[in-house]
Order: structure tokens, then C-alpha cells, then sequence
């Protein structure tokens, strides 16, 4: 079992209540392969330019990421310049510079083509779609993307979740991509083209999972203070998918740990810019945060009065 | 044990995108009244104008309830109009007029005065702190409150969180109550006066209390269409404290089974206008949703590879 992640890699700018940092490793990529790493074997794709430091692959390479797929080419790295204001739910983009990225039409190697498990971060769905074409015999496709191909590029969307097991999505895309105000509503009518999951991040809210059994909510971890949001979305999907792969199933129990362990890695991420919190993390502090959400949510039940009821 | 409810009886005139009632049965006590009725004897204390109708009355005592404090007075019934667009979560007042409650400084009947349990539902702190007055002791308060008492009056607003033990309030109202954006800051700082719990209501994200024992975070009901958000608060606090008064203690364990069934009502309350979907309720539905409200949010242990971590 392998987990393929392809996407952006990316050298953020980002400004918060709580500081700045320039230039820093981002894109979703590379949230998502380092967060999948705590959990299974990761092999990610993707394209920087010359000026992507090599202590940034080097680091890819220190969590036992196959870096092979991730092509430098002649030009810059894509960047992107955003700005949280105090609600850190809301990212407002200053720039984007897609560089490199602009040209991305990955050519995956042979072992790539025949990995089990996908996770396709949100990017054109052309070339998500291009992507799908190379796969041999995938077991697992999971798709992201966001309101600008929501916009932009429907049709092509619909092709790329059509062919795919697992979607993310935030809150107000679920909503814009179904066209209700209703996520519930929204997550009905995703899941009933045929999805196996549909994962809705809800930022400070948590997240809620639609499958075949049913919904399953999962709270946000209560942190006092997120110092940077960027990647939120992106660890979840990978630590989400990475924890999917290592169970080897994708069974309702799988599904439900899964939105745990994505819930986990990025209540971890937020907590520091770029990825300096997960650089700092082991398996044991993801087990720990495990046991905490399981209280957060943990009721016993109800007394004499209602047990009555329910026999 | 006894539960009295003291606060606002109401005729309503509401507006959803699912339908209109006009002067229908409402008011804060009327909805946490009715609530907690499922689970506890309750008394209420309010005042409605003599075109209150004596269907409404006659309602309330068929759920039990004690109305013997519930004052017909001469003039007008407290009346609230109110419109919910798409966005279910955001009332918008088209008009108020207080007309008999606007007076209502109510003076206790010996039972009340010597009631265990007491819900102080939204209104003026300074009734709030007139009922408080009245009490001779009580061994659980309970208290609601809203934006505009936040803004208006403050300090008597301390004075009456800080003679409670329990402090209902909505996720916008604490962060303004206590001037910060992170809704986990001021979730400690509220419980840091002093508080047993402090239970944050989001609406359609479910709600997060913070008791001595730490963080507990409860979904919303997954409902695909909210028909009527009105009263949805104020039936969570009337569920939650009938609960733990037919507990009879407010341990951990309860507070947390207490915050599932007020979710229970609440979410039940919203399917319909009014008090309509209550009226239709018995325990049997309650314990049936409790039952959804666990598998809406249990998962299994993880899997092996966390599960050595946690050895």
C-alpha cells in the first residue's frame, strides 16, 4: 500500500495577528504528504522552481517522503501571499504567483501509475483529470479543490468527483457546489454521486463526514491560539488519508478514525507558521491529541430516566 | 427537585423561507419550560396580557408544568417579530414590543422562592438579579442573556453571572462579552469566574461547554431543513436543565448527558414553527435521538499503528 499526493508546493507569505513569515515551505502538497508521513509511506508529485531551497526537500526526505516525483524546473516557485485577519477561519489573498505551477502536467513515473491510494490537493480539474488518466488500478481516489473551480471550471469538477471515493471540501464550497444553504442538503446530494465519503472541514467548527453509514461530526480541538491557519485543510486530508492507507480499509470505523487522525494533525499544524509544528511532532504526540479528542467528545449514557426509554 | 423557569412569555410573528405563523405561542420560558418538562417537574414564573390565549395555558399544564406563577396581567402579551432568511443561523428583529413584560419584576410564591434549581432565561440582569434576590437557597442557577443586555448593561450582568453556577450564552455573545475572537479564550475566561459550566450555543455547529473537568464538544442534529430557528436556545437550556435536575447532580457525567439533551429538544424544536413539533414529542423520541446523537459522534479506537503509541 502507497499514498501518491499531487499537488502544489509552494513558498507562502502569510501575515497573522500573531507574526509574519516570508518565503516559507507551503503549498498543499507538501502539508498533505508531510501529514499523511506520520502514518504510511508517501510518494508526492509536484514542481518547484530553481529557487525552491534544498532544505526544503531535504526536509520532504527526513519524513521518508519519495521525493522522486517533485520535478525542479527552470523558473520560480509558485507563491502565494495571504493575510489572516483575528477571524482565522478567512484567509483574503494579497498575491498569487502560480510560476512554475501555471505549467504543471505531471508525467508520473511507472511506480506512481500503479499506486493503491490517491490524494489529489486541490488544483485545475484538468489536471486532476489528467492525473486520474495515468492511474493503473487505483483502490482509493481523493479529490480537494476550492470555490475558483467551483467558478471556473464545473464541469470538468464534476468529472474529477465522478471518479473519485473520497471528496474534501470546505463549508461554503459544499454549499456553492450544490447551490444550498443547507450542508446537510449539500452533503446528501454530493454523497449520492456515488462517493464512498464526503469530508466537509468546517475550520473552528470541526468536520462533518457523510458515507454510506451515515454522518459522523468531529469537533475542532479547543486551542486558545491558531498562529496560522495556512495548511489547515491540506494536513487534514493527509493525515486523514494517510491514516486510511495504513489501516488498509476504508470500513466506517477507518473513516471515522481517519477524521480524527486529519483532525489531529492539523490542530497541530495551526499552531505554528508553515509547517514548524509538524516538524517538531512524533507519533506518540498524534496518539496523545487522539486520546484528547475522544474526550472532547465522549458522553456516558443517559441516566435511569431516559434508559428506560431506550430499552 | 424542582426546576423553576423564570422569563419571557411571547406571541411571535415569524417568517422563514419555509412559512410565516403569526402571534404564535413563544417566549423564552415558554420553550425551556416546555423542554424541560420531558425530564422534571417545573414551575414557571412570567407574565403574559390578557389576550394571552388560555389554549396556550392550557398547554403548558398539560405538560405538567406549574403556572401558578405565571401572571395575567392587564394590556398586551410581549410580542416578537422576527425574519429568518436562508441563513437560519441570524434572526433579524422586525419589531418588538414588550408591553406587559416590560413591567415584570416578579415577586416569588413560597415555592418558587424555595426551589433547587432555577433557569433565569434572557431578560434584564436587573430582574435577573431581583429573582436572585428572592432565592433562599438554591442549590443550582442557571442564567441566559443576549447582545443587547451585553452592550447595555454589563455590570449588573457580572453581578448576575457571578451569583450563577451555569451560563448559557451563544458563540457571538461571548466573544463580545469578553472582547476577543477566539471563542476557547473566552470560554475560560467566563468559566474563570467562577462558573460550574459555561455552555456556548453555535447553532448549526452544535455547542462546546467548558466545565472544571475541561472541554466538551456536542454536534448539531444533521437536519436537512430547519423549518423555525426560534426558541431553538432556550429549548437546549429548558432539555439540558431538566436533565440534570432529574440527575439530581451536576458531575461531569451529567453535565455532559445534559448537554446532549438539550441538543436533543433543540433539534427537534426547529422542525417546526412555534412549539408545534414539541407538542408532538414524547420521551421515547427523546431517548431515540440521544441514541443518534452517539453514533453521530463515536468513534472506534485507532488502529494499531497509533494504538502501540498509546500503549
Amino acid at each position: 500500500m502507497s499514498l501518491l499526493i499531487v499537488g502544489s508546493i509552494a513558498l507562502d507569505t502569510v501575515r497573522t495577528p500573531f507574526g509574519v513569515v516570508e518565503d516559507a515551505l507551503g503549498g498543499a502538497a507538501v502539508y498533505a504528504s508531510c501529514a499523511a508521513s506520520f502514518f504510511t509511506d508517501v510518494s508526492v508529485a509536484g514542481v518547484a522552481g530553481r529557487d525552491f531551497p534544498s532544505r526544503h526537500t531535504d526536509f520532504l526526505s527526513s519524513r521518508g517522503i519519495d521525493i522522486s516525483g517533485l520535478e525542479i524546473t527552470e523558473g520560480q516557485t509558485f507563491r502565494w501571499s495571504g493575510r489572516y485577519d483575528f477571524d482565522l477561519n478567512q484567509a483574503h489573498t494579497l498575491d498569487t504567483q502560480l510560476n512554475v505551477f501555471a505549467d504543471f502536467r505531471p508525467d508520473l513515473g511507472p511506480a506512481q501509475r500503479r499506486a493503491s491510494h490517491v490524494f489529489l490537493a486541490n488544483m485545475d480539474p484538468d489536471i486532476q483529470l489528467h492525473i486520474l488518466d495515468q492511474l493503473e488500478q487505483p483502490e482509493l481516489v481523493a479529490c480537494d479543490t476550492m470555490n475558483f473551480w467551483i467558478d471556473g471550471k464545473p464541469e470538468a469538477l464534476k468529472r474529477v468527483i465522478s471518479r473519485s471515493d473520497i471528496l474534501f471540501i470546505n463549508d461554503a464550497e459544499a454549499r456553492q457546489l450544490c447551490n444550498t444553504s443547507s450542508l446537510i442538503k449539500a452533503a446528501r446530494e454530493l454523497h449520492d454521486t456515488g462517493l464512498r465519503a464526503v469530508v466537509i472541514k468546517k475550520g473552528e467548527h470541526g468536520s462533518l463526514m457523510l458515507c454510506d453509514e451515515g454522518f459522523f461530526a468531529a469537533p475542532s480541538y479547543p486551542l486558545e491560539e491558531v498562529r496560522d491557519p495556512t495548511g489547515a485543510g491540506d494536513s487534514f486530508a493527509g493525515g486523514f488519508m494517510g491514516y486510511l492507507v495504513s489501516e488498509g480499509d476504508c470500513g466506517v470505523d477507518s473513516l471515522r478514525c481517519a477524521v480524527i487522525c486529519g483532525s489531529v494533525v492539523a490542530s497541530y499544524n495551526v499552531e505554528d507558521f508553515s509547517l514548524e509544528r509538524m516538524k517538531q511532532l512524533d507519533r506518540n504526540d498524534i496518539a496523545a491529541r487522539f486520546n484528547e479528542f475522544r474526550h472532547l467528545s465522549t458522553f456516558e449514557s443517559p441516566g435511569a430516566l431516559l434508559s428506560v426509554s431506550l430499552e
